[in-house]
């Protein structure tokens, strides 16, 4: 079985082509600045063999046909068919409330993420373009949407509403959300493999820290909190994201005379590591070279981004009433032993201690325990792959569709 | 030595009179409805002795000359002149940065009162007003202003700081101040007495609860961090406020088309137990009696009361790695045996556990301990009382003034 995914974000289309018997990568890449000067095409095999290319395209339809081009071309592709494809899993940011699971998308689960466009205005809709474009492209192949909030929609009300007035949830959906769900997902069913412990078992607390960062408690498989809220833009300290913050800020800036627009910007693309840190970086390995370097305003950032995450390890822990293990993923997660330790260091009061060896040593590529053997819980890094969880989800969907033609 | 306290609100002067031999109050009251229809002046004396009257009163200055006619009253007064108020200790709330102990009020203190207005639009200015309603009718006696933020000031930057772009805080200000600092700072150091331990040595988590509600860590006397921010607007839930949200959620408002004005009073004024509760009360009595009668909302206002107290608690928990105390005050925190008993039950996994009999039992009236004895650490019951802290600081300044009086 073949399973395409397609992740379409604002200006790009991202591809990745599994044969789902082994769950190898035969094929990936994608298109960047679609819409834009220097359109840029990568494609890479799963055997190593890659091409590279700069083809002018505007729309979404026409970046999915060269990647389709490429996939059945006689040197490079491998595909003899687009039809050997058997179906496509397309990551979806924005499934509102009414989904909670992976979805053959039809005109209703279109209609859905239509809905949901002013819940995500920047993604909703290119994820929309990338399902037409399959659609007009592979035509009766079908379709799935897997939901970066379908995770977290288990929730209880007292975890996903405000405590603002009522009627701003009903009327307009005011409520929290979770995103980077696929990851949370995904890393947490893979600890609970690794731990060889039913995952419908387990208390862990996931930590996706990339360019984007949440956190997430569950229990026994269910979602209890998650710390990204109606948008991305609540929670930990981000690449250029705010996370928490006084919502009378937001007021004070009104007051100061910027514009919606203004803060939108401010608070989303200027903030985090990038505002706080001051080094014009939003990347967190330059904030600690910065940092090692005896930069002030970079070690603040650093303290800063290390200590709301040891905020929310804490808060959850309490939550859940404990915990058999946090995880770590995402660029960040699975790549800097150095936020792991000094995450962990802060954590002594729980119980849990850092086996520096393993940690140092640990680049995130493989699944790894990163606490010492007499912590009372565990520490783990574990590699995410949303395109890899997407492409699961999609096959359940699919052959869960074949065993029960007659319903919808 | 007599000193009294001025705490001047939005349309409210309340007093009290101390003797601080013996820290007995000699007499206490408010006038409310300053410059409204219905004004009404309540007094009561230590020994009981009472009387209320409605004047027509439209300045500060009026309301303070009622009160101290009613102190030098043939009858009903408890001085024989003015000149035995020997200083008068004032509430403000904000004093920005530059402010970290209590002062003796001079030009410079009362430009950086005024600096703070825009900071505190609602109480800054009442709280000027009420010093100066002071200084035209004591003239001489030494005026002491101590700031809801000042005990809030040892917090390290990566705590006051947001992940917002750092020319906000720098040229704006825009940072976390914390309040409730005078209440904080009195509870804490009361448990410190109530528990034979040192201030200095002690881990505590304070928990304001009343109509607004905050929460601190405290780590040898250092606050570490505390739940409000720039504004009391962020942080716990609260009667009308709503804590933490999405910022983003702030953004979404405007474009829903509400006015800064709306938005503001939405978060400030409607939100909160009010807001989510669906009862139309913000009193937690009236929320735990609906919820006690099996209505939803005001079960469900109710949890996430209790839930955002422990995630905060599990979080500075993580902050301080460790906690001697965990220390209720305000109205909640001392009349409500229910929302003590939710809220340690949650803690479990920290090891703390609630004596029931002795929870319940208790009406914050005096010091309690109200966890079990074979808890890890303990929960403590401190009624808060921020006239006698503000009078002890304002005997701490002019003391201090008295053996320097060249300093000024």
């Amino acid at each position: 079985m073949k399973i395409l995914v397609i992740n379409a974000g604002s200006s790009s289309l991202k591809f990745t082509l599994f044969n789902m018997k082994t769950e190898e990568v035969l094929a990936k890449g994608l298109v960047e600045r679609i819409g834009l000067a220097h359109t840029h095409f990568i494609y890479k095999r799963g055997d190593g063999l890659g091409a590279e290319s700069n083809p002018k395209i505007v729309k979404y339809e026409d970046a999915l046909k060269i990647v389709c081009e490429k996939l059945v071309d006689p040197d490079m592709g491998v595909l003899k068919s687009l039809k050997e494809v058997d179906a496509i899993g397309h990551r979806v940011v924005h499934g509102g409330e009414q989904i909670t699971k992976p979805a053959l998308i039809d005109e209703h689960v279109k209609d859905i993420i239509k809905d949901c466009f002013s819940l995500a205005p920047l993604h909703n809709p290119p994820n929309m373009a990338g399902i037409e474009a399959c659609e007009k492209i592979f035509k009766r192949t079908p379709c799935i949407a897997v939901f970066d909030t379908a995770f977290h929609q288990t929730m209880p009300p007292e975890a996903y509403l405000y405590a603002i007035p009522y009627e701003l949830y009903t009327k307009y959906g005011i409520r929290r959300y979770g995103f980077h769900g696929t990851s949370h997902s995904y890393v947490a069913r893979a600890t609970a493999k690794f731990l060889e412990i039913p995952f419908n078992k387990l208390k862990l607390i996931t930590c996706h820290l990339g360019n984007g960062c949440s956190i997430t408690a569950i229990n026994k498989g269910i979602v209890h909190d998650t710390s990204m809220g109606m948008t991305p833009l609540e929670g930990l300290v981000m690449g250029t994201r705010c996370g928490d913050i006084d919502p009378a800020i937001v007021i004070r800036m009104f007051e100061l005379g910027m514009t919606v627009e203004e803060i939108d910007k401010y608070l989303n693309k200027k903030s985090g590591l990038l505002g706080v840190g001051g080094i014009g970086s939003s990347d967190m390995r330059d904030i600690i070279a910065a940092a090692d370097n005896g930069d002030q305003q970079a070690l603040r950032a650093l303290r800063m981004f290390i200590r709301r995450i040891v905020k929310y390890t804490g808060a959850y822990y309490a939550l859940l009433g404990g915990a058999d293990a946090i995880v770590f993923t995402g660029g960040i997660g699975e790549g800097s032993a150095l936020i792991r330790r000094r995450v962990i260091d802060k954590l002594a009061s729980f119980g849990i201690r850092i086996a520096p060896k393993v940690n140092d040593a640990c680049k995130g590529k493989e699944p790894a325990t990163i606490s010492s053997e007499d912590s009372a819980w565990r520490a783990i890094v574990m590699p995410t792959n949303e395109e890899l969880m997407i492409a699961r989800e999609t096959v359940l969907v699919i052959s869960h569709e074949n065993e029960n033609p007659e319903k919808e």
